[in-house]
């Protein structure tokens, strides 16, 4: 019988296809370093480039890769770069690619067992294998059947399910006190703008999070946080979540998550612990004490996808009682009963997570880990920490420049002393030169209480990233400083 | 200078490892229907197939892929098999994986225009195209300024984003109503349980959600929808959104948009126009009656990832006005400002989600709508529906089953006259055959108000799916059949 419908790709259609595409990442990959790091493109300009309306009939693969280099690739910032040292990294490597190759072909939802049971089952035996990676506390191990690890697409999502899980658990666990009251949710001044979108997409309210001052180091003030809960139960606040950062977005800076934990413990409030970017340092045991006291978090969240060599999106996230979860996100339409769910023999992911599709993520976790070995995760953190620690040393010798903030991560911030005009014309010239891409925070002064510092970010995490790229790039960043203190 | 850190797989190796891995999955295409289409593990079996640690040194790509073949294939269900007729189908075709491959290889953040203009602006571009080939009203086109469509993960999310939208709208608008009022929600008794879940992660509370009573066609009754608003309004509550389903989850129903979008203007409510699956159907001119009335929705999504040949996730969302979105899910920290977003002439799509950071779906939708063309995309809908007739027919050809409900799209509901029982065991039966895989859900019997029946659902839309398969499948229902009735 002849097939009928539109002819679609054949096997070795696919395989002939495939080929092409691997030799253009390849060779993207080899041509990296020829790019300006930041698009150069306009506004509107990519746009405009492609047609109004699509294409009635097909269009052969060479007329899509002709687009690829002519259209595409001068509209991208080139995060995979060895010299992007923007925002946080988002590692893209060949075992992750593969993985996420065999994903698609095998095309399983994994939103219940049922769906797949290998989709579930590979993901929590390696989100075990990570939770051991990074020392995290048996708790989360899924082999508790108490606790358990899931992917999430972002440390966003985690923290929004980590909200709803709290405030269903408090519902649940006090039904009879005023239910008028307002929550609380508690972070830094430094936390990540998620803390407060999430609140915000949860109906708590944006004027619900408290932002907690923090000391010099940036981090948050545990007796900050305690008379801000006492205050908010004082006025009839009732006290909720608080969220930890280890590693805040502006500075890297971390929050001390052992005396958070016990006040938190003491106060019966959720604890989440927000380590999307600085967890992956976790997996070298000298650096497991920015975690420590993390016995006490009910939550945790950390993105491989940024700094562990796993593409986006893959964010690893912990609970310490899974039925936190099942308590807010389980629905279960008939549509979707199954036996082995009602048999309550099995964990069915949906449940821990906001959508209802998933993706086969955990084989991209299971082909990095497989193919670095955990020796060679600890190897790839402790060289990106060296080369910060070079760079490090590099601005501190030379006395225009200061470092702006204590470093423990790969994250450095610095500025010209000059002031906030000369350091923000700096990294316009450093990126408008396209031998480089960094971005910008502000950071409190430390001398002048209430005045924000315009701040340089250079986040070294770029998989590719070697001395010679920082070297480079602190030398044009010598010139450049010269050309803009001369005026 | 040599290279520090781990060795990473270098272009040569990467090409070498994505042949061998492109080959594995075009002859898993080749052997998928070789395979029992639902997967016989059992509860643990996978998991305890992996090793309980990860390995300390790094392990060959050849061991990874003997596992893929031994440990992970037998735990799949698989949704690739042209007799997978489960849920609703999660397409997975050859153009869709390659551009994935890309974006892998690019490894670009598209959460703000600046991080990469062309992820922002391929996404504003096809989604114009697909609004145009869906026949959408012009507001949802970008191109007005005001309305516009993004990539969300999954339908869920894009009802939830609609919810807190709308939320946020409803704030704005009436400053001076009365707070505490709850908000009311209105879909269906046959919606989606992601209205639900969303209303309830949204801080709506559960019982925010009004279903409304469905006719015998199953779809919403406008009448009964005007009078569940009017009695909240007498009651003190605030109605809020709508949720109108086109292809209901059980039985693919078509809500009547029109008169419900006529309803929802009147009474100044959102409107949120859930296709998830039969979206993709409005490719084909003669199926837009579906959607007659949509020029009334404040917002819209369907599915690419289901239906229309493109790998999840890829959830078409447009609003008619995007300031809906900035003014619920804005918030814009220093660390991520930057020129073109200060001065309003870009989108940035973080803006328009729950997540902040964003991989470049739309290469997906941008090679799967190129490959096939618009006309290749409305014969593959088209064939999919004569074989849903040709099913439909095959079943009233025989007396013992019975179909039970009206059929618009390629999902076919029926069951055995015999009863619940009898259904239910031949469903069993059919799905430990391996030769298919099928779902049920229940659906209310029109003979017997408030008596729900078991029902087979035979959801047709896997790629590769032939008028063979049907016709075998159809044959071993009826031998099933006959072993089930024989008891």
């Amino acid at each position: 019988m002849a097939e009928a419908g539109p002819p679609h790709m054949s096997p070795d259609e696919f395989r002939e296809a495939a080929g092409r595409i691997a030799d253009w990442v390849a060779s993207y990959m080899e041509r990296v370093e020829e790019f300006p790091v930041m698009s150069r493109a306009r506004p509107g300009e990519v746009f405009s480039s492609l047609p109004e309306a699509p294409p009635e009939g097909p269009e052969p693969l060479d007329a899509v890769m002709a687009d690829l280099e002519k259209l595409i690739l001068p509209g991208l910032t080139h995060w995979q770069s060895p010299s992007f040292f923007g925002y946080f990294p988002a590692n893209a490597t060949g075992p992750a690619m593969l993985a996420d190759m065999v994903a698609s072909g095998l095309g399983v939802q994994g939103m219940l067992w049922s769906t797949s049971p290998a989709c579930t089952e590979v993901e929590t035996r390696v989100l075990d294998w990570l939770a051991g990676m990074l020392g995290l506390p048996e708790r989360f191990d899924s082999r508790t059947g108490i606790g358990g690890g899931v992917i999430q697409g972002t440390a966003s999502e985690a923290t929004l399910v980590a909200l709803v899980a709290a405030r269903a658990r408090a519902l649940r666990n006090d039904p009879d006190v005023d239910h008028s009251a307002p929550f609380g949710v508690y972070t830094s001044t430094q936390a990540h703008s998620s803390i407060v979108k999430g609140a915000s997409i949860a109906g708590l309210g944006a004027d619900a999070v408290r932002l907690i001052e923090v000391d010099e180091r940036l981090a948050m003030r545990p007796d900050a946080l305690a008379e801000a809960i006492a205050r908010d139960r004082a006025a009839g606040r009732r006290p909720l979540f608080v969220c930890a950062t280890v590693g805040t977005t502006s500075s890297a800076a971390i929050d001390p998550v052992r005396p958070i934990g016990e006040l938190c413990r003491r106060e019966n409030l959720w604890l989440h612990v927000d380590a999307a970017y600085a967890g992956a340092m976790c997996v070298c045991p000298e650096y497991r004490w920015i975690i420590d006291g993390v016995e006490h978090a009910d939550s945790f969240v950390f993105n491989p996808h940024k700094w562990l060599l796993t593409n986006f999106d893959c964010s690893a996230f912990w609970v310490a009682d899974r039925a936190d979860l099942l308590g807010a996100l389980s629905i279960t339409p008939e549509y979707l009963r199954n036996a082995a769910s009602d048999a309550g023999a099995v964990i069915d992911y949906r449940d821990w997570q906001i959508p209802l599709g998933r993706r086969f993520r955990s084989l991209k976790l299971w082909f990095v880990i497989r193919h670095y070995g955990v020796e060679g995760l600890r190897e790839f953190i402790r060289h990106h920490l060296g080369l910060a620690e070079l760079f490090e040393s590099l601005v501190r010798s030379d006395e225009r420049f200061e470092i702006c903030a204590p470093r423990t991560t790969s994250l450095v911030c610095f500025r010209l002393r000059a002031g906030d005009e000369p350091s923000r014309e700096l990294l316009r010239r450093l990126n408008e030169s396209g031998a480089m891409f960094l971005t910008h925070t502000t950071l409190p002064d430390p001398g002048a209480p209430g005045v924000d510092r315009y701040t340089l970010r250079m986040a070294i995490g770029a998989v590719r990233t070697q001395e010679q790229h920082i070297r480079a790039a602190w030398r044009r960043m010598q010139e450049t400083a010269t050309e803009v203190l001369a005026g």
